[in-house]
């Protein structure tokens, strides 16, 4: 058990609940997931008022990410079809462009490992849950070169150095282009790393399929999770993905989402991502868009 | 009655309905005004609640209006409160500060009426039902030094001229500064102007008291329009104002939301108002945030 007690003051006490402001942003994910479908009309207006009553109905003492799990599952079966599954194939093809100038960085960087986790955030923009347009090479840009907001760097060197089974919970497809080449990282100092997708299509969220697309599975274990949630809701997850989740060294965990729904977990963790809306940045007291390495390992 | 004909084309055939991206936006309006209240916590997230089934409830056939008229008579209701009260008069007060520098604007303009028309336009940026932060100024500055979007200028000065009973349905507090400098230039030029305010409070709409506030009730007549709907939905309006409605040589109607609910209403008539969100301007086909002076007058 790894215990370099750094940041868990940063995470001590704060909890992730259903936000007034959360309201707005659930339609507007309900929006952005049926204009990407094609769906219009009538039909598209029936589908929203379905999804109200999915909002109506959320328990507002979990997090976000439990209310949108149940929207976007009625959205799915609404809409017949998984209305992320193009944009997934095409940012999976449009990472896969940048991999040989990523790893160049990575190469000729000092800190390999450091430079790598920083990438992986910057990869955490492609989001199409919540944005409907990014900039990737900007991001990647501001990772490189700007203060992390929170930046726990020398406890994840530690941390990495001192496990040997590592759980990568993964967030979004495109982005896993970036977390393959942190993952390389891992590989090449001798890390058993088990990758971690959903198990079924939930908004742009890498699957099985996904980690294919762009190598991951012949670099290290791939498995899925067992749930259709957003972000890693535990009592929805298999008891193969439980028994892994505990017997980890270390769980390196992707994304908003992830971080939402673990937050307050004791598994010893760094959570890489970006703070993208105005409810997690208050409740983090850092400005939207802020990238993080935070850990709860001690 | 007045036969200008002039950009009756552009609104021809265009209709305001629901469209799936006002979903989000009711529920940002609902936030709004549950944040200006000061309500929080359990008792805000039971107001959304209701808040929510009004918009599920709404007539996806009828004008945006129609769906928020509901929801914020249910947000005071539950709130026990007028959300806007004290925003309202603050408004009042910041545009009255403003009052004498816009009148000499006035003055010392070649063409007196089109530069407080424009300026009628320009304070139709003080609307907290949709906004959170404005720049009045900035607004000013633009409306006076930029083309207007559409532009009816010679159309109402025509209609004008050949009016004698003119009715001005105000929109917002504090823009209601802005409407006296028009009106006094309407007075000047001998027409009787009745000026028309909401009979109940209804977001930041202007009722009898800002009327008062501003000086308007000593310049001109001002009546309610017996209704709290969010613009003019003729069929929540008392007899008596459909008699002066029905009657009025022409009708100068300020705001997005009484753009909506008259756009088809065959009555001479100027729209005066900034195009505020992405679903009226797509109707329109023009940038969020255009200045309009439009006539259906004929």
């Amino acid at each position: 058990m790894i215990k370099s007690g750094t940041m868990s003051d940063f995470l001590s006490g704060k909890e992730m609940k259903v936000h007034l402001e959360c309201f707005p942003c659930f339609l507007r994910q309900c929006v952005i997931a049926i204009n990407l479908s094609g769906q219009n009309g009538a039909g598209a207006n029936e589908i929203v008022r379905a999804a109200l009553v999915d909002i109506q109905n959320a328990d507002l003492d979990k997090s976000p990410a439990h209310a949108t799990t149940v929207m976007h599952r009625t959205l799915r079966e609404r809409l017949g079809t998984d209305p992320f599954f193009e944009i997934k194939h095409r940012y999976n093809a449009i990472a896969m462009e940048l991999y040989g100038e990523l790893k160049e960085k990575i190469a000729s960087s000092p800190d390999p490992l450091g430079t790598a986790a920083r990438l992986a955030i910057a990869g955490n923009v492609i989001d199409f849950g919540i944005y409907s347009t990014i900039d990737i090479e900007g991001t990647v840009e501001r990772a490189l070169n700007e203060p992390l907001a929170v930046d726990d760097s020398d406890a994840f060197h530690k941390a990495v150095e001192q496990s040997t089974d590592i759980l990568y919970l993964l967030d979004n497809a495109g982005e896993v282009v970036f977390d393959r080449l942190l993952i390389e990282e891992l590989v090449k100092r001798g890390k058993k790393v088990t990758a971690v997708v959903k198990a079924a299509p939930i908004i742009n969220d890498c699957t099985v399929e996904d980690a294919r697309e762009v190598g991951l599975t012949e670099l290290c274990d791939v498995v899925d999770n067992g749930s259709d949630a957003v972000g890693t809701i535990l009592e929805t997850t298999s008891p193969e993905f439980r028994e892994l989740y505990n017997k980890a060294d270390l769980v390196i965990s992707k994304g908003q989402g992830n971080f939402e729904t673990l937050l307050g977990e004791k598994r010893p963790a760094f959570f890489l991502f970006q703070s993208k809306c105005s409810v997690v940045s208050r409740v983090l007291g850092l400005k939207e868009g802020s990238m993080l390495l935070v850990g709860n390992a001690r």
